[in-house]
């Protein structure tokens, strides 16, 4: 077993570990938010991260109504510009705790003012020390490059947040269900096994998503492009029909995520669109209409509240990617010339 | 000579018209940001559009101090969100001014108290009527389906806005010099129609810039799927060193953006990690210490701020897509299953 499969496998304990032990650290920035009367969220992460703040973007805005920026670090980091963050939260994450940039970031907002927490899983490490509240994924060291188990408690952190701050009762008790939805998900692991085959000499995808699990999009492409080497392009449902769509001619490879939800709609529609097309389509989904329209079929085997469906749907693209990888002679716990931390200015 | 080639050579003019013509427009919004004390700008847009709004988050935020957020349309448009914008700037960019969820995302902004503007290449289009402030890109009727001369004239709007609203001298002089540099960079168009032979076969690519220049590594890499269905990949330089430099193996064809300025160091050093990985690379640059490493180098014939460079190095990148189409024996005109105006929900 890879360490990359061993540690997709650690999520449900990992994320119980999170919800039980970070919930009251979570109490605390809450306060601290409703306090100083935060109405604007500024997120600044990289790779991995970035999609966990592409979560946090539709969940903070959806749930709490304030409007989420992501931070482009090079503002700060290059430019040395000076923006007003006086007010905002600037939340930074990163599994490392070490991205430079992203320290940097928090460091100059703190002087202008901002109120700043961190999502890392590592106890200690530079970005918590800029960080007025530390949020820790409880996901115990994670070995393999790829990241998986500090992506999934990254989310929960911010969905312990949102639900929080907005007094959601229905996300802090999705979010109590997580653990054992997971689990059972990870009922996909054989039959993905046997799935991926069919796709070894891929050599590029599109993946495709909209709304809440365009976070997932991201990962899951990112996932496939650092342990499977194909240039797996993530995009929004809706950007692809401005334009990038014209790539799809008969058996391009599309991976579409499509839970229930407000976005599922659009995504059947999508389908349709791709299989004018002829598009080869793997879906992820759990409604029999849309995954009829798929060559290979990935029907999830529990029901989740969408807005906690991207901590639940990105297990099968982990799964995917660990297979897929192995299937094509990788050694998923190897990316060719990375490292578990990278350091950019 | 193809329609989209012939729309690049208008840019020089349709610049100078959108300076001339929209100067007092500008200073009209510009009174009101001021005078309603704005200090956080949101931007609605898709597709090539939101390429522009990704230019206009670097420079509001390094030349005026603004944050910027980039909106998720599908928030309000599928999960009818609540998100408190009052007091904010909610400006919305779409060339035909007919997508119907930028349209959706003012007109629910306006309703919240924020000031409303719009960039569209169409007078009198639905986007205008949400917007108090109506800016038109002085383009004149775009036939191509790839944007070529809305783009960059909707980035000059952008840079107007800034110049004005930060008082920089600096970015309203290089306003006016900007439709002489892009004449002079159209001389490019020659040796690039010969360039492109050698990537007649290439099936997909990355294209990598960092800082200001990441809407040129989004807008070329776009223009390239659009026209030529290849999978192009674009990359933030910092974010690319985060797992997807994975994909890169002998000959990857890689196109990096690296004008002088204050990314540039970074590019350099991207560019000697891709050396040392074999990779086949295209460099669009004017200097020569980066231009050396490339097996293509691209040597731009003007020196142009840093802050306006996404104007002028766009110019080879739309070039490049268009020969590149025509090389591989498509039609840059009639991109495979793409229409002019793309409506989503």
């Amino acid at each position: 077993m890879s360490i990359m499969l061993e540690e997709i496998y650690e999520q449900p304990q990992a994320i119980a570990a999170t919800v039980e032990k970070e919930y009251a650290a979570v109490a605390a920035l809450v306060t601290d938010l409703r306090e100083r009367e935060v109405r604007h969220v500024v997120i600044a992460a990289r790779g991995t991260s970035d999609h966990a703040a592409t979560y946090a973007k539709y969940l903070f805005e959806i749930v709490c109504g304030v409007p989420v920026t992501l931070a482009a670090p090079s503002v700060f980091t290059l430019y040395d510009a000076t923006v007003n963050l006086a007010g905002c939260l600037v939340l930074g994450i990163s599994q490392s705790g070490q991205a430079t940039d992203v320290v940097q970031t928090l460091s100059a907002a703190r002087g202008s003012g901002a109120l700043t927490a961190c999502i890392t899983n590592v106890v200690g490490s530079p970005l918590t020390r800029v960080s007025d509240h530390a949020l820790i994924c409880r996901a115990g060291e994670e070995r393999a490059v790829a990241a998986t188990k500090t992506y999934t408690t990254s989310l929960t952190l911010v969905s312990l947040i949102a639900a929080q701050w907005a007094n959601h009762k229905g996300l802090l008790n999705g979010l109590r269900l997580l653990p054992e939805q997971i689990r059972a998900t990870l009922a996909l692991d054989e039959p993905i096994a046997q799935a991926v085959e069919r796709y070894r000499y891929i050599e590029e995808c599109a993946v495709l998503a909209r709304g809440l699990n365009q976070a997932t999009a991201l990962e899951a492409a990112l996932k496939m492009t650092e342990t499977s080497y194909l240039v797996a392009k993530a995009y929004s449902m809706a950007d692809f029909l401005h334009g990038p769509i014209a790539i799809v001619s008969e058996g391009f490879p599309c991976f579409l995520y499509a839970p229930d939800g407000r976005a599922y709609p659009s995504m059947v529609e999508l389908a349709l669109k791709l299989r004018e097309r002829e598009a080869e389509m793997v879906i992820f989904a759990r409604s029999t209409e849309i995954l009829e329209l798929a060559q290979r079929p990935v029907a999830l085997p529990v029901e989740v509240d969408e807005l906690l469906s991207p901590l639940v749907y990105i297990v099968p693209g982990q799964l995917w990617a660990c297979h897929l990888a192995q299937a094509r002679g990788q050694n998923p716990d190897k990316p060719r010339g990375l490292s578990k931390v990278t350091l950019t200015r």
